[in-house]
């Protein structure tokens, strides 16, 4: 096959995404389900499908080649980051909360790569 | 069910990014691959179905009522903003546009409401 | 836009489809999730999110005009029928256990339709 | 962790499940769009979004160690073969094709193996 291949840093993107959705999604729809309490907390298993999510859909967009990537790893980024504190908080959540962290830095590299900054801080102030 | 049920405004957009979910993937796998030719074109196809694909996510992420809906959202509202863009300079593309620009408008007041600004213009350029 | 349209009993699918998968996921993520106790047992709510799942891609199938969408009916259809029935044995979840039903007939009369029985009784067995 | 995990063989099934719905999304997405021709016909376009989205549904139904995964795996086992003779009768699409005989050979082990018969030949004729 002769088409375009992603850059090693797009394919390193593709891979923890990839990685991020499996993690978070086996890990919730297992690990979160059998253990109960503090893990089905509505907050926080909610960050878990969701993160698992967007993580496939900022992979899948990245495999397509889509010209508006940047928009959705920067979205992932925030998820994944917010995904992983809360993982932090909850406890006994360890490898999940390592891949997300790794996930969010991949991701915002990928986005400012392209221009788009983290969706955070200043940035949501400045936007109008 | 005793469950909160989304705002309006949420359901609203909910329904805006089913639609335009539903519309452009099946627009584009019956009509433009039917029609071929500039229907098919990489960058336009692709903005087809990547739309497709994050509006589902976007959907999803509200009916979760999740904590992290605008940073999809804001993403939605740009992704759907270049396809309706794409759309209209393909041609014969008249209800897929007009559904894109919809949702677009939709999710971006989503994001708002939610301290998000649209993730264009100086937005990209002061975040860090 | 000239391209080729589902047929009413495709239509009617897909429209059930997509109701199950929104009732199916909205319940889970919602209802169950801030009810807990039995609503979060695992295999129910590996049911709904499972069903909710492959109702998106059957309904997926069947917007893209898919030459294989039988295969994917036949198989939400008895996913739809464990999860109802599921449903039903949980209890305080008849709006959800109505729409699975309701799914699961349509998906097995799609299916029906194009050759396919449902994957349930005597078929697995006289299968090889 | 203290969850149950996947069995080798359910853990190679999601393996070729996640690498067929790579493979298969990207090439379409890549190498198909950008040959055009017979590689964008609308039933061979199909074939390889169809099976994508399949493939990824059977690994999180895997994933999520679902009670009804073999229904999922036998359809996926189906729709993969379709999509590797498709790949095979048009031709410059070996790894795909290959990819695509390896996820249905292993799907079909799985659902044989939760006494689900292979979707093909006489099963149909005599489900009813």
């Amino acid at each position: 096959m002769t088409h375009h291949s992603p850059t090693p840093e797009m394919q390193s993107c593709i891979d923890a995404c990839t990685e991020c959705h499996t993690v978070c999604f086996q890990t919730a729809m297992t690990h979160c389900l059998e253990m109960g309490g503090r893990h089905v907390e509505p907050e926080h298993f909610r960050l878990m499908i969701n993160c698992a999510e967007l993580c496939q859909t900022s992979a899948n967009f990245m495999l397509s080649n889509s010209p508006v990537h940047a928009a959705v790893c920067a979205a992932c980024a925030q998820v994944c980051d917010a995904c992983a504190a809360n993982c932090d908080r909850i406890g006994d959540m360890e490898k999940c909360a390592a891949t997300c962290h790794r996930c969010a830095h991949t991701c915002a590299a990928m986005a400012a790569m392209s221009g788009h900054g983290r969706l955070t801080g200043t940035a949501k102030h400045s936007a109008h």
